[in-house]
């Protein structure tokens, strides 16, 4: 039985890891797949960094819409959701990924308090601000499903977390990652994101967090254990599992949790 | 045998919480005391607000030292730290209480960008200024004690937190306190705690977090499950028995482990 096709946004969708999925989402034969519509947003469309992107768009112009979106601006994301209303219409938009962040790797006695307000702009207000301007699509995939329950191919919000996050393993982990403003700014999504998925449940739309494991990206480095290939691999075939039980969880790409 | 007088910093000192504080450090014989010099800080010394607090200093004005500094000033916390240091000098300051914070109380869809930026400013970079602007004069009182280990009468920063900011107890208590920009700002607090403490160990200066449970403030409500007088009561009870085991622990009044 084929399933049906899904409506999927992606934030910093030019390079990366949603770049990766990007990829994989329309090259490949996957647990998400088909998808009918891809919007993968970013906030240079036309600059050098979104050259991959633009390529894969161009092989793909049914499918990928490329959208301009700054996570720390608010009007762009306004816009971006009447855009992507215009496109979807009553069938809404199933999935959103808040994939795009910065990472301002100051340890404690270094971060300034610009460096802690950019980060968190754009890693805990983006994604909240996004939720809260494509709500109605969200809902509309919900109500469109005819299914009941909660799962990514239905409505849901995933947002991309770290294991840096976690407060349980920071004594642990900050000797090794010593990134005040990036690992503040993600404890700060995490909280967002739970508050975030008591309130989505009641429209039976999916809210949670996933860890992508240490990737090599550009934010990652080069000694990082995954290829984003894995690493996106691992999130689809978990994002395809989500159930009303994920809820607020705090996943990697393998399906553990990961403490808070 | 009589303890060493130990000097100590509140913010936030002008009222709640904090007022308490000072109170029963100048006028009961409790696990903290004696105090030799007591910095109550406040954003407004010559206001309504601070009517209480003057009027305590009046009475105790070799112990209290009312100081000006608005958490979300880094100018007026620099200015706070010279201040203090040329107060204490060489033995340095023993214990910083960063108490003073905002509750913005907007559910999920109606927490704005503005209001996310104003709570996290004060309640949580707030406190990482102002460990950072100190640093010199916990370290000097960490040295100059004389003791090993890690305690409260040696050198302590002690971030006041909340039950609100556990994400494990978000799904339960969220739809009771629909505040988001006072969780959010309270979780990136406790992660900007938490790698406090991985770096204060270094010199033995413990830092920790304290939950005082629901207490009838203004900002905790007329509903509060307890006086001021029970929370600080048990709060300096707490305080009093922190060792280095307890780096970088979320404890709630009465001692007990708060979830992450
Ligand atoms: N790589 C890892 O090991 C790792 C580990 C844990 C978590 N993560 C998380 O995984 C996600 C993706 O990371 P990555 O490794 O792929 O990072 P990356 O290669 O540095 O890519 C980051 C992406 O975010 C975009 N972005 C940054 N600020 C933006 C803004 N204000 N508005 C819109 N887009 C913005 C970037 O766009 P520009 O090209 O315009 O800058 C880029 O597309 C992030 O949430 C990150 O925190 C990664
Ligand atoms: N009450 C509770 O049930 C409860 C529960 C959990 C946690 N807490 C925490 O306990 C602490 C004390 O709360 P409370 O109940 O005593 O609150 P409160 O009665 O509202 O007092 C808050 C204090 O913080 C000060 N403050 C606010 N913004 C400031 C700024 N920018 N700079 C300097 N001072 C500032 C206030 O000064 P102004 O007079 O100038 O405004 C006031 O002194 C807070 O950290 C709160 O989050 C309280």
């Amino acid at each position: 039985m084929s399933s049906k096709p899904i409506s999927v946004l992606i934030t910093g969708a030019n390079r990366g890891l949603g770049l990766e999925m990007v990829k994989q989402m329309v090259e490949t034969q996957g647990p998400l797949t088909p998808v009918s519509v891809l919007f993968a947003c970013c906030r240079d469309p036309g600059g050098p960094r979104a050259e991959g992107l633009q390529a894969l768009a161009k092989k793909h112009p049914d499918i990928i819409k490329i959208m301009c979106m700054d996570a720390a601006d608010p009007k762009s994301i306004k816009q971006a959701a009447q855009q992507v209303a215009s496109v979807v219409g009553k069938s809404g938009l199933n999935i959103i990924i808040n994939n795009a962040a910065i990472a301002i790797r100051s340890p404690f006695f270094e971060s300034t308090p610009e460096e802690m307000q950019n980060c968190f702009n754009i890693n805990a207000i983006g994604p909240m601000v996004i939720t809260q301007e494509f709500i109605s699509l969200l809902r509309a995939a919900a109500k469109d499903s005819g299914t009941p329950g909660m799962s990514c191919r239905k409505a849901a919000v995933i947002n991309i977390s770290t294991i840096a996050s976690s407060n349980g393993l920071a004594n642990e982990t900050y000797n090794k990652w010593r990134v005040l403003p990036y690992r503040v700014s993600k404890a700060a999504m995490n909280m967002m994101s739970v508050c975030a998925s008591v309130e989505l449940q009641k429209d039976e739309i999916l809210c949670m967090m996933l860890h992508p494991g240490w990737v090599r990206t550009d934010l990652g480095g080069p000694e990082g254990e995954l290829d984003t290939h894995e690493s996106v691999e691992g999130m689809f075939r978990v994002m395809n599992s989500l159930t009303e039980k994920h809820c607020g969880a705090l996943l990697n790409w393998k399906g553990e949790t990961v403490p808070w």
